[in-house]
């Protein structure tokens, strides 16, 4: 089969744990055990996301004031390379010499009139004073809201439209790699300029990773589409009395719910839409149980067809 | 032609410039405008030096002191990340749509027998008191070493023995994908364990960019290795009363010199080494002349048959 798994960049850097690279290596080295497994038995495509690490590249540039902090788009191509990094040398100490595994850096396009735009919402970087916040808003150009009683900057979550290096995956795939690719969702790139000026620039967004991995597991033509992250399933009556795990469910049965904003509800979205484009299955759970969220016994299952 | 291009972390980011990643992307911007037109003609694998910006990094994560700083090797996965980003994002700009531009991650294996290791001499990160210096050195382990008045630390120079994840960028170039790859000398990674327990792992080292690129260049049988830097050919008697260019010159005469170790003395060795291996032509020169040092009427021309 061939296999797309979206890794949760909080189920790298679990947020009950200070983010050192130590806690982020041990929780990597765990999921690449049953990862590699994975590999052994099928053509697998790994992305992954990257808000904790993006965080805390954006604390460390805002603490050092010498330099100012580079655009957010480049802070995602530096946790696309590291995280790319330590996924890979996991993998490949897990699997045969010649199984090549490899790490490419992905831009993924969007529309500069992808509504997003007009409001921001995924909070990124240092908190600030309200003070403060009126001053780095009007400083630089940056739109601000409230988080506690303090103040953070907030960016647009523009939905993905193209992967920009997807020739590449497939080019590997075809040769039997397991390829780490559009890590964090990919860095989000959007087309300015008319006629001949015009171009690919970085813009200063978040494109949500489940999204993302959906969009790569329909180009890619996957059987599966794997999203991992710290839960073991989508709960209804989240945080409510009675919380209850859906298993298998249809994509048409998922849309009845609503579900979390920039939690659960961009994976349930994920899911739903490639069961609904494909016909094929997308599975939801824990980064525990990746095996067995493949093999279709653990997690939430989303499928069109009869439930098994 | 299939061409390997080196292009020097200093280039990219000059020592005359505040190291912002607007300077960056404007230097990188120039520098694609030439390797543009050369990818348009020849095949084409990019590599590139990350001096100045693994040294921001480390700046910008020994500035925030809530989360310890990440290992050098991960600093270097980060800069290739960010690094490739630009290039390819420029790259991309001014080559057809139907050319696929593509970044990988690159580790590249060396020796923990390396002298190299025995005798650390590459300055990496802030300076420190001798006060500091000496207890960084007890809590972190860390070799430190004077500079000017100050203390840095150091950090081995090992020599790459085999670029992992060659056989990818042999794969992307058979299809005509230009690769940029190996950044910054490729991760630094070491053979740790015995039989079944063997592994790789990061280690803190920096590999020297150009002895990579001429491993990197001779692996994939290249025809041509150009180093581009910040100065427009090697000189005789740098720095002295009469300094001489040297145009074309043979490896066996360019032997009979001293260049200054961990700046132009690596980029000699990586273009003797290259002539000498394989009979064929490298060059050194400004990034600047990338187009003529490829033309071979600038720079200095290492090769060992008749001068033209």
């Amino acid at each position: 089969m061939k296999v797309v798994i979206a890794l949760g960049g909080n189920a790298l850097l679990r947020r009950d744990q200070p983010p050192t690279a130590e806690n982020q290596r041990d929780n990597i080295r765990r999921a690449a055990a049953q990862l590699a497994r994975v590999a052994r038995q099928h053509d697998l495509v790994l992305t992954h996301g990257n808000g904790p690490q993006v965080g805390l590249l954006a604390l460390q540039a805002a603490a050092y004031k010498a330099v100012e902090a580079y655009p957010l788009d480049v802070l995602g191509a530096q946790t696309d390379g590291m995280i790319g990094y330590l996924l890979e040398q996991e993998l490949a100490n897990l699997l045969p010499t010649t199984r090549t595994v490899t790490t490419l850096i992905t831009r993924v396009e969007v529309s500069l009139q992808d509504p997003a735009f007009q409001h921001p919402t995924k909070p990124i970087g240092p908190v600030y004073s309200r003070a403060e916040s009126e001053r780095v808003a009007a400083d630089k150009g940056w739109v601000m809201a409230p988080d506690g009683a303090a103040f953070r900057r907030v960016v647009a979550s523009p939905r993905p439209v193209r992967v920009l290096g997807l020739q590449a995956i497939r080019w590997l795939m075809e040769h039997g790699a397991l390829v780490i690719a559009a890590g964090g969702g990919g860095i989000p790139v959007a087309r300015i300029g008319e006629g001949s000026d015009q171009r690919m620039q970085g813009v200063a967004a978040v494109i949500d990773k489940d999204l993302c991995a959906c969009l790569l597991a329909r180009e890619l033509n996957a059987d599966v589409l794997v999203i991992a992250t710290d839960v073991a399933a989508v709960f209804l009556d989240w945080g409510g009395p009675t919380p209850r795990a859906i298993g298998h469910v249809t994509p048409q049965a998922l849309a009845e719910h609503h579900f979390a904003t920039g939690s659960m509800g961009p994976k349930v979205e994920a899911a739903r839409a490639f069961a609904l484009a494909t016909g094929r299955r997308a599975a939801i759970g824990s980064l525990e149980h990746i095996e067995d969220l493949l093999a279709g016994s653990a997690g939430t299952q989303v499928s069109c067809g009869q439930h098994k």
